[in-house]
């Protein structure tokens, strides 16, 4: 019987710093043949997603790092290819956390199967998937929007920020976006419609994001941290609140630069709420999330951008782009 | 007609770093006559309590700074002693907040009747008062204390975390108190039957912290800030809840030790809840809140101390003494 090959990419290296293609190794495997019960898994398309990042590093985060030689980890759309497990029939799309590789052996633990409400089915990676689920259950539970008030979220054009606009707008308050660069300030204004977008490349962008916030910032969505995080402080009403889900920004510095923070005396001055958490705190709500944001889709509300590479082999080189805003729009990567 | 005098104790200068008895005057003064509706106040109580610091430095916080030679803001306890307003009898005995005075005049906006629930009457500045729905609210509403987990509250002996100490226990919770020197560490243990009491002197404060909190720490209720924040940060717990609504450690210091803070990394990755909030904003509560803690005294559950000096001209000193944590219990003046 002929052996599946897999290719898959591991953690070569630590980064010091910024992420470099050093860090990422390309191997081939020979997978072993199909238990009882198992199944074999194609990858049809990978997430790139910053939490990845995390991952990279010695230090515990919410999760345990991915060790030295490693498959990288993450969120794939995988096909079942074949099947000794009968609640799989060959042929089903099915999301599974098989990681940077082309194929996976399964027991059928954890998998979650693909309904029609993915149109298209790559949806289920990006704003009907965990960074959907992100926005909706961080601005709505964290956020709580109420008409009227400003909401402020970076990375406008990506599939956390472009969701939390949307909804804020839905709500009836004000959405105020901040991307990187030209083309997409113009996608997040004229496709998104999110009431205004700053470039955080300007050199005057803090001053503009105060001009865009006559009213200060009730809804900081926090995804980026940094400068964009220094130019909002000032501007926080009291009350205000920051769900916090990333801080891409930061990433791919040194320690000291993570100490970028309120200060206990302006949580405490301005009444601020501020509040880290991972979607999978909220994972009861994702039938009615995926329900309620598939419906506004359809309905028009909700738009959604995804940027799609080729090529396992390519995905070490997006996810450093990524991690520096060279992506437009959900990263995916397309494994035949 | 015999003019009114009153006593009063105003803002001399704006202290530079500590507090100190040059920074207050007492003076006397001639009230008006009493005009139409309005009624005369003899104080009988002041509350001296430590946000009234934050209204001697001439930045705003979350209330407007006190004028320099405008009188020292503060709630009291009142009586009635003349009245041109039918709806207060003179003998009444009501809260206002006429500060840091013997005599004022009110025209009955803003007063509030003391009713028999407050025994003694004391109790409507401390546990029954503004420190008590500080305690209530913030614990209750932001803590969120679960059976089983370790809440930690400093100024265990004080006004706020004696009450957040108890209120703890009564949910089941584990509740860990810091306290200054013995007596009062004795007290919090044996009076208020905190589960441990660590003394913040001791030079090996934050191991003893560590070893008291076996299992982490789930809500930690910060009145203090400084160093006791910096002993409790390492030991949070996902999702742990910080209510913040007070930092008297930090009042009088200077602005760089506001600095302290949680990072924005430690708030993400440990998806904790930091939330600043000031009492008012839970003043929809206070009557459930009055009906339940005055309950549980007369039934035992909660114990409270107040510490009463004599003389408003003894107020200056007994609050410079407080923000380094010289009362024991509520700090109240006996006004005569």
């Amino acid at each position: 019987m002929t052996r599946t090959k897999s290719r898959q990419i591991v953690l070569a290296a630590r980064p010091h710093g910024a992420a470099t293609p050093d860090n990422f190794r390309l191997e081939e495997i020979e997978l072993p043949a199909l238990g009882r019960n198992e199944i074999l898994l194609a990858t049809r398309y990978l997430s790139l997603d910053p939490y990845m990042r995390g991952r990279m590093e010695a230090r515990k985060s919410y999760s345990p790092p991915t060790a030295i030689g490693g498959v990288m980890e993450g969120e794939v759309i995988a096909e079942v290819t074949m099947s000794n497990n009968p609640a799989f029939d060959v042929g089903t799309l099915l999301l599974a956390r098989s990681g940077w590789c082309s194929h996976a052996i399964s027991n059928g633990s954890g998998l979650v199967k693909l309904d029609g409400r993915f149109k298209p089915v790559t949806t289920a990676l990006g704003v009907l998937g965990m960074p959907g689920l992100t926005a909706y259950a961080g601005l709505f539970d964290i956020g709580k929007p109420k008409p009227g008030d400003t909401v402020v979220v970076a990375a406008a054009s990506g599939p956390v920020g472009s969701l939390v606009g949307q909804l804020a707008r839905m709500k009836g308050a004000r959405a105020i976006g901040i991307a990187g660069g030209a083309a997409k300030c113009a996608f997040a204004k004229k496709e998104l419609r999110f009431d205004g977008v700053i470039d955080h490349r300007s050199p005057d962008f803090a001053d503009q994001l105060a001009a865009a916030c006559p009213n200060g910032i009730d809804v900081y969505f926090e995804l980026v941290g940094g400068k964009v995080w220094q130019a909002v402080l000032p501007l926080l009403n009291d009350h205000a609140r920051i769900p916090i889900c990333g801080l891409v920004a930061q990433y791919d510095k040194s320690a000291a630069s993570y100490e970028l923070a309120p200060t206990m005396r302006e949580i405490l001055s301005r009444s601020l709420n501020v509040r880290g958490f991972i979607y999978r705190e909220f994972a009861d709500q994702r039938s009615e999330f995926i329900d309620n944001v598939s419906r506004w889709i359809d309905e028009g509300h909700i738009r959604f951008r995804e940027d799609i590479i080729q090529g396992l082999e390519n995905a070490p080189e997006a996810f450093i782009g990524m991690l520096s805003g060279r992506n437009f729009g959900k990263l995916i990567v397309a494994v035949s």
